[in-house]
């Protein structure tokens, strides 16, 4: 599909309101005009997938509320108008004006893409809001998308990952040893340090293959997303917390050079509608998770379990391993991994006496 | 200083062209024109206080410039049109369009107002998210704001607050007892209910009575902010986790027959430019908390100290002696409580295993 230029009735509409005002300018509170914007956006969800696809058809649907039509958006879904993963090409050309993605799908193109996202070990959601926006976050961002002819910026997110569904107890670092598991990207990097069997498969394949046994976990999301692909049917324990997607930012990326001809009010408004959708999204997370969990312990029975200390101490030994090579790559990538290192000490030093700790001691106290 | 009709010079080279766009309406790419809109926020909040007003004042700049200038906002720190306190009535009278404060400073109208910043035993900003925007919440505070002629907005968190600096430890509640601290509200009243006497000062009188001994203990907000107080000076103690404020919204409150007269798209971007600052300035405590936590410490030799177990028990039976005089107050109240119980038992048990769980794994893992 190309994009083509059109007017929307209620467009025409207004051009006559701008027509009355502007001609009786004498008024004391005359009218302002600003250009139309045409804004093809793809996505690497699936259409109504709940949370990421909702989310980023929402802030699509808001970009057009907040300028009254002005911005004229058309969102693609997952292979409707490109794949999934052409997205980044079709922005980066210019053929899109924006996708709305995970960037750590881009992590072949520079490892560095994967920690704006979420990488094992790596920073809750609170934590990644104080890096990007307050501690050179957003800077590292811009030089790594300006490489490829993108603006990036944090449109959501899913927040802490659970650490999947397994058919058998994990009580030790050993039960991972041969364990055939889904789990992409850089998790599965740290699995595979462990002697797991990571393998990548698509949403819709998962299901199938954890019945088959051709699969023995699982992960996928949290509660609310997990729940609809029902893998309470086919394994048993469901373990928390998982340890590689701590807080998976979503980033409305967009091509420079379009980015570059907007206005400074377009820019601040594309700006406030991100943010919008990311507070957004993450309290719905948040919300949804909360319901969903005592809906599989209570309706599915459930049984949710804790990585004990000692397979902790694996994951952290083999994701420390994983960012050894990572910082190998390139200066941008040292770079990038030093600034998300101090922003985990910093802001997270902060967290556990915070909001950890007095989550931690409220708990106890009335019993949650 | 009474509102005044005045264009800028920037909005009027924007009419300019507005007139020019609609002159030539066909073109492929007309221009819109939407109705100037004046807006005076009055705020609880000192000029530059950081954090709190420096983002209260970056919300009213950013309203200008999503609105390329239209959106016309006169912004008054405390003390500047109106005392801080007097800023509920100015808008509900319709004097200003709109108040930047924090809601629980309302509760001796109606003790619910409370929840919709924080109370004792509350709710994280995680959990205020969640609640208010997908569990109900939005919809109960827009009947308690409809009942006083007001609209609100989350606009704005601070996070968990510290529990307070001390000229002694707090090793058991008995050492509460007659403990003159500056603690004001629900807070205060949870302190009360202890035996302590807890007395409401001013920011700016704090520091002299810490000095002189007329009080022995005080909170303020966090590190950033009571860094620059320098308690540290007077006092050795600084207690976390705070009991009193774990997650205050500030709120956008407008007047409501006012919010009534804009247009859809003029509510859907101050909604916008509202979750915007909401994300950024909880990001921004976030951050600068780690920055100036690491200063106290290092810098100036403050022993960070934990409430144990036995505090935090009587701190959570003096919070429900406390939540049961407001149940009892009204229908509405007892809605608002339960509504926000339901809020931190859900959400909050999800984010037991989520950020809580997770956390506290990594930071043992990583020695943090």
């Amino acid at each position: 599909m190309k994009r083509r230029d059109f007017i929307t009735k209620a467009g025409l509409a207004s051009v006559g309101g701008a027509a009355t005002v502007a001609a009786a300018s004498s008024f004391p509170k005359p009218a302002l005009a600003q250009e139309r914007i045409e804004m093809v956006i793809v996505s690497t969800w699936g259409r109504d997938f709940p949370g990421l696809g909702t989310n980023a058809q929402l802030m699509a649907k808001r970009l057009g509320d907040v300028s009254d039509g002005r911005i004229q958006v058309q969102y693609f879904a997952a292979g409707e108008r490109v794949g999934a993963f052409d997205s980044f090409d079709e922005v980066a050309s210019g053929n899109a004006q924006a996708y709305h993605a995970a960037d750590y799908y881009w992590k072949g193109k520079h490892p560095a893409w994967a920690y704006f996202t979420s990488v094992p070990f790596g920073l809750t959601a609170s934590e990644m809001g104080a890096w990007i926006h307050h501690m050179g976050g957003q800077e590292l961002w811009d030089e790594l998308a300006g490489e490829y002819g993108l603006k990036c910026l944090p449109a959501g997110n899913t927040g802490v990952q659970m650490g999947g569904w397994f058919n058998k107890e994990i009580n030790s670092a050993d039960d991972l040893k041969g364990l055939k598991m889904r789990i992409p990207g850089l998790g599965g990097d740290v699995m595979a340090k462990l002697g797991a069997s990571p393998v990548s498969l698509p949403g819709g394949q998962i299901y199938e293959n954890l019945v088959s046994g051709a699969i023995e976990a699982t992960e996928w999301v949290g509660p609310w997303n997990d729940y609809a692909m029902k893998f309470y049917e086919a394994t048993k324990y469901y373990y928390f917390p998982g340890m590689h997607e701590p807080g998976g930012y979503d980033s409305l990326g967009m091509n420079a050079s379009w980015w570059g001809t907007l206005s400074k009010a377009d820019q601040a408004l594309i700006t406030a509608v991100a943010h919008q959708t990311n507070d957004w999204m993450m309290a719905e997370y948040n919300a949804k998770n909360g319901e969903y969990l005592r809906k599989l312990v209570d309706e599915q029975g459930v049984v949710v379990k804790e990585f004990n200390d000692d397979v902790y101490d694996a994951f952290g030994g083999a994701a420390q391993e994983v960012f050894e090579e990572t910082k190998a790559h390139s200066d941008l990538a040292l770079r990038v991994h030093e600034s998300f290192e101090k922003a985990r000490s910093e802001a997270g030093g902060w967290l556990k006496l915070a909001d950890i700790g007095y989550s931690q001691k409220r708990n106890r106290v009335l019993g949650l």
